[in-house]
């Protein structure tokens, strides 16, 4: 079946939650927003392009900070509402330059810190 | 620090999306919402509990299916706005019975299942 992007279940702001997976380690790097445009673009170029929703504006990932997500694969889930990018991740995903913005657990009823920024 | 639900950053409908990740080999299974209470029990009785939009109630994940997520570790991202579960699934994760719900890939324009349902 041929894919269209307005086929996905945008919310009432026009957007789908789209969460970032680092190829071969499999770890979850990031989760932004993209609209149909950012999809069709990330499509594309092969580079993960999100809508920023703080500047309102498309968001081609590492593109001021050299922090590239190549895609490698997108997936869609089975209610056609979230997607999944598996990537190539240049450097940290996250913007305090950890490798993933996912560095904070909680456990026995506190946060712990599980990464450093990258040097 | 002494972790708080209500320190999270909910969307309008007092909502926070929140990831499924196999422990071990770290699939992703899916994504589905969580208010701040679902957040508590998930914590309190280790089986991930969200929010169903649909039916506006409680989900404990698999009550029904018996398809448990049995929570490992719970964790935050940098802008407090998204949470990822790590959870030993049960069964498949997806109600069409496959393992995990992003089982289409979009591949040269089209969609591609990667996946058949579990038997």
């Amino acid at each position: 079946m041929s894919f269209d992007p307005l086929s996905l279940k945008y919310n009432e702001a026009g957007l789908i939650p789209c969460i970032a997976q680092e190829e071969g380690s499999g770890e979850i790097l990031m989760m932004a927003w993209m609209n149909a445009q950012s999809v069709m673009r990330t499509l594309e170029t092969h580079k993960v392009t999100y809508w920023s929703r703080s500047r309102q504006a498309f968001w081609v990932k590492g593109e001021s900070s050299g922090h590239l997500q190549e895609l490698v694969d997108l997936r869609i889930d089975c209610d056609r509402d979230c997607l999944l990018a598996v990537v190539r991740q240049t450097g940290p995903a996250c913007h305090t330059n950890r490798r993933s913005c996912f560095y904070t657990a909680i456990r026995d009823g506190e946060e712990l810190e599980l990464m450093q920024p990258m040097v």
